[in-house]
This record gives structure tokens, C-alpha cells and sequence, in this order.
């Protein structure tokens, strides 16, 4: 296993335009993670990574969380079959969130309601009432895949 | 303006699969926004936005976001001239995230390093050393455009 990231530089111009890896992990120790299909860019999910996560994720290819509703490591997919392999990572700016590229196995699903992607639904406007549109269907049963607390 | 958004539901599936607009802002009174070109869904940045801010991004179709660094709200673009207009707002499945998709004015940059998107930088392997490799040059000079403080 790499050895943990060094610590992010005081140097402002040093921690956004330099080539060291210095993850900015928050009071909680996570990094917030953007996860697009490297296909068609399309948003699948947000999730957040400790440094392990990130570790695991860089050194296997495949996409490592860390679980704040189950408070421990997940690895994406291990229930549901849809994993993640990852072809790119990008960090941003000021080294506090990443962005996952990835090509994801099994039914093409990230969300654990089945769906491709957690951000199904639009917002929109109707009869000046601000409402919710449902805009794609589940491509698995959550149902006959999870027990309540595995959802992944 | 609208009213306050209502709570969110106590039933999972309700808050899941529902119409209404419930957003869970963290303790902090925050939900992350990730933010993507409407035109190729290249991921912009990420950001965050207190109600005011989802309110008055939905009303305006401008988006505004709360800065953490600054502490108050910001209407992106308004000294860069950099302005998101918003073309789709979604909201995942549990509603603590929200994804706009935006038409960028200005110079087509939204970084405050001047660059399109904030994730500029790649990780890559080079001898076994994990590093950061820039892949996107400045659309316009920061010091030309910002005072210390106002980076956006």
C-alpha cells in the first residue's frame, strides 16, 4: 500500500498549481467525490472518500467510499454487482473534492434505488408550485438485492 | 420568493421516490451542488448552497452558491463575469445534493484559476510515484480580474 499523502501546503499557488498529491481531507477526514460514467460524462453519484478510500481506489482502479450512514469502507458494487473501474481521477482546484471517471459492471446502475444514476429527478415548475419530476426507472430490483443496511 | 422549502419526510421512500422538493441541508445548512456544462456535462466545479441560495438560484435561474471561505452568499460570476445560467436543476435520491447544468457567460471559466473547470488535474503514475499532471491552460488572468477576497 502507498504510503499516506503528504499534508497540503501553506503555499496557496503550490497546493493549486502543483503536481503533489495533497488531499484536503475535512474534520471528518473525507473529500467529497464527483462519479461520472467516462462514456458520456453523465453524473452518477456523490460520495465521499477517507484517506484509505482514496488510497484503495488509486491502487486497485476500483471505486472505494467511505459509508457515513454505515460509518465504514465501502466497496462499490460488492452487494449489487455494479462496480466501479475507474479510468481517470482528477482532483480540484483546492485539492478538497475528486472526480471519478469510471465504467460501471454489472446492470449499469449506481443508485441503490436501481436507477443509472442517484440524480434522477428534475426540478421543475408546474402552475408556479416547484415540484419533482421523475426522469429515468430502476434497471434493478433493490428489492431482491439488498438487505436494508447494504445498500451499495 | 417562494416559501421556505418544506422538511424533508420522515418515510424513506417518500423522500426517495416522492415529487416534493425536501432538501437536506447538513448541519452547517448546506447541500453540495455539482455543477456541469450544459452543452458536453463537463463537470465544472463543486460547490455549496444554503437555502437562500437553492431559493434564489431556482427563482432567478442564475446560480448562486453560500461561499464556506468568505462566509456569505455568492452570485457566481459577479465580479469575473463568469455567470451561470441554469438550464436543468436535479436533486439525488436522498436530496443532499443537487446537480445544476449550466450555460457558463464570460470567458467559459469557472475556476477562479481561470481555467474552465476546476478539475484540472489529473493523477497519474509516474516510476511508481502517484502525481498530479495539469491538463487545461487559463481562459483569462485571476490577477487581472480579483482582489484577494473576491474570487469568483
Amino acid at each position: 500500500m502507498t504510503s499516506s499523502f503528504k499534508s497540503a501546503p501553506a503555499d496557496k499557488s503550490e497546493l493549486e498549481e502543483g503536481s503533489e498529491l495533497t488531499p484536503r481531507f475535512d474534520a471528518n477526514g473525507l473529500v467529497t467525490a464527483v462519479v461520472v460514467d467516462s462514456g458520456d460524462n453523465e453524473v452518477l453519484m456523490l460520495a465521499h472518500m477517507n484517506e484509505e478510500a482514496l488510497r484503495l481506489t488509486i491502487e486497485t482502479g476500483l471505486a472505494h467510499y467511505w459509508s457515513r450512514s454505515r460509518n465504514k469502507l465501502w466497496k462499490k458494487g460488492e452487494t449489487s454487482g455494479n462496480m466501479q473501474t475507474v479510468d481517470e481521477i482528477r482532483v480540484d482546484c483546492d485539492q478538497d473534492a475528486v472526480l471519478l471517471k469510471v465504467r460501471v459492471s454489472g446492470a449499469d446502475a449506481t443508485c441503490h434505488t436501481g436507477r443509472r444514476s442517484c440524480f434522477y429527478r428534475k426540478v421543475v415548475e408546474t402552475d408556479g408550485q416547484t415540484r419533482l419530476e421523475i426522469g429515468s426507472e430502476p434497471l434493478f430490483d433493490p428489492g431482491s438485492v439488498y438487505t436494508d443496511d447494504q445498500a451499495n
